[in-house]
């Protein structure tokens, strides 16, 4: 039997809390995952498709940052869906610029993955 | 100066605890509210757009509703953005049919109004 959307949102937290992003990937998306920014880079989509496309994503994002704390609450849990809030002071580090970030993350689960991401902050 | 995103979650909270959606979006929207929801009925669209049309879809909900009980969870605050999880055990009262509906609601606010809300949820 597939897991339930709490027992995923619950996992997901799990291993945000522990930095382990790619190892959440691995664990719970499904390979048809779609992730959806509020914006997208130049030359690029606000959705990445697929799981090759989404690990491009976070790869990109954890060389590009430092992480010097971070704080996750949630999850709220409805249905197939679940939202947890992220905090993080990070530095940029291509212009040594540190700042917090504060998002939403908006999850759809089908058969006990993740099928659909998505964030929402303000620059 | 206007509420911080906090103050408009807590309030719309409060509000919908005690029943009070009308009253909620009195208060809280501004008059260019967006409201989408994850279907649309037939004939219309998935979004209402300016508070007359807002006002319009909840009145249909309450006169079509009965709620026997609701539970409201959150909210989940990041930037502009706020989420909230509701539990609603109601009747549709046309087709007398008692069903538990869960959904995330998904706030935007600006200078201290509600102005885009998304709804997710499955039926």
């Amino acid at each position: 039997m597939s897991m339930s959307t709490q027992e995923v949102a619950d996992k997901l937290i799990h291993f945000c809390k522990e930095g382990k992003f790619e190892e959440a990937g691995n664990a719970l998306y499904s390979p048809d995952i779609v992730s959806v920014e509020p914006f997208a880079a130049p030359g690029q989509s606000r959705e990445s498709k697929g799981m090759e496309a989404v690990r491009a994503k976070g790869k990109w994002w954890v060389e590009n940052h430092e992480v010097h704390s971070s704080t996750v609450e949630g999850p709220l849990v409805a249905g197939p869906y679940f939202t947890v809030k992220f905090k993080l002071d990070v530095t940029f580090k291509p212009q040594n610029r540190r700042f917090t970030m504060e998002e939403i993350g908006l999850y759809k689960v089908a058969d006990g993955k993740v099928v659909h991401e998505e964030f929402f902050y303000s620059m």
